[in-house]
């Protein structure tokens, strides 16, 4: 779908989506799964729930939301990079420093506008509306990054609806989309909903952990990119709760090397850390739950399907990088 | 519709909205005066074509469509500003110099994002479709203008396929989706679109013109920026018909300042400029012709909104500013 009439842009935006060695497919994996899993009772008699969809079609229809996912996150990182100055991604030159802002901007519209015209070709109201939504999410969650107030910085609460509108949001909507064009019902919908939801936090709770942690568990070997960018997550969210008097060092932004450092030892000396992988585990276990729910089904792909998502949900917390 | 809950933001986006003096809300204006043209024998009763929407409702999808547009506009703006590293816009600080790239880029997503909600909520997938085509069109444009090959900057045929890109598409297939929302055959749908596009591309040689002749009629007092830019426009190409060696200078690029003198000297002495304001009065002529091709009427709201149409093919060919 990427592939354009102009060499210059298909390579831009193919920059992303070649490196298969670095990028781990997370997403698009968790949603062919989902489509698998609740593939299941298709009324193919009530035509009016799935049209007049096949099997195959249905496939066909849900690997084009992954593929649609996929191009949005793409874009948005590509933008984000462009926000952010940023000099890698993924362990390589950032696109922005490669070949320019320009391209960089150009080439997110360009998937952005091929997602669009996919998502259209879906012709289901619902998950235009849905997928729309998205869009919208992550603008407002970069939003909310750019411009956090210092209360509002060592808010857990305000961190928490960042992160869904940056990171979950999009996994989570897709996960309905999938269920939704399966014909399945508003209940079903929304556990995939949730699935996706709690499995998107989870990453991302992790993802924090191993900013500070990096791939060990000890504190101090992470990249510490956040924390160095004003960025508070989780981990120091916890241990403000057990050292009030860090409330006022986050507060005052960050901006200091002497309060990074300051932070660092709070968190050394407080359960942050081990509150966020908590934190993880229990949002990894509603996830587990949601899929636990689905409609019974003895159809072999379906439940292999169900055991790999839920097997999903226990590599999220317990990896390492 | 663009109030959101970040002032800052808000005030990103509302920052071109805002200029009612240097801003012609000529898209808009169309827009609506082609809701009233077209909003005729409504099949009240034949509820499959559009739906039960009651004339009121009607005419309020179609206000949304203007809005959509418009939304896409501005954020094509604000992105071409990046693209561009502008200065100025509309006669006043361009956003990426006044509040930097970074809110450019955001408020043009946050733009897009919100006429993808909009769009989304409209329930019709044919209008989702055009629109969304339209998100690529105007992509496409940009690109076309940032890969120019020498061949192309020579060719008639890539200046007017670009230029619909960047510029009439859009309207053009707002004219459409207007239509269809009115319930109207795919016929006149298509004469709507047809009205948009030549009224698109008759503006947009206006302002090729505009831009070698400034105000006046005569040469040389417009701002050149297109050619400063190395853009070569319809005036330029016709000049190349009248004088083969300008060929081989232009294909050069116009990087060069005594390239681009030479090139004004070869334009003066052509009849590029005369010849590229009769080609957009053909095109004002074609867009006149398809209200005139409208379904009969006998409605006074009808008949003068048609007439203002029409007179918009005038006032466009015969603009000074």
């Amino acid at each position: 779908m990427v592939v354009t009439e102009v060499p210059k842009l298909a390579s831009a935006v193919e920059y992303f989506f070649k490196m298969g060695v670095e990028g781990k497919r997370f997403r698009p994996t968790v949603l062919l799964l989902m489509a698998t899993a609740l593939n299941i009772q298709i009324p193919q008699q009530t035509s009016n729930v799935i049209g007049d969809a096949t099997l195959i079609e249905l496939r066909e229809r849900q690997q084009r939301v992954a593929e649609i996912m996929e191009m949005i996150h793409v874009a948005s990182l590509l933008h984000d990079d462009v926000l952010d100055n940023s000099e890698t991604r993924r362990g390589i030159g950032s696109l922005n420093i490669v070949m320019g802002n320009k391209l960089s901007v150009l080439a997110g519209d360009f998937l952005l506008s091929r997602a669009c015209v996919a998502l259209a070709s879906l012709n289901n109201n619902e998950v235009v509306s849905i997928i729309s939504a998205v869009l919208e999410h992550l603008v407002t969650g970069e939003i909310m990054q750019l411009t956090t107030t210092s209360d509002q910085r060592c808010s857990m609460e305000y961190y928490m609806e960042k992160t869904y509108y940056k990171t979950a949001s999009l996994i989570s909507n897709s996960c309905k989309a999938i269920a939704l064009l399966a014909g399945q019902s508003t209940q079903v919908s929304t556990l995939a909903f949730e699935y996706g939801k709690n499995l998107g936090l989870a990453f991302q709770l992790i993802d924090d952990v191993l900013d500070f942690t990096g791939t060990s568990t000890s504190l101090g070997k992470g990249s510490l990119s956040d924390i160095h960018q004003g960025i508070v997550t989780a981990p120091i969210l916890f241990a403000i709760e057990e050292f009030p008097q860090l409330h006022e060092i986050v507060s005052r932004g960050l901006e200091n090397p002497a309060d990074i450092e300051l932070a660092l030892e709070y968190l050394g000396k407080s359960r942050g850390i081990q509150r966020t992988i908590e934190l993880a585990k229990n949002h990894a276990v509603l996830a587990s739950a949601a899929i636990d729910s689905f409609p019974e089904s003895s159809d072999e792909d379906v439940l292999r399907s169900r055991r790999a998502l839920v097997d999903l949900t226990h590599i999220v917390i317990t990896r390492t990088k």
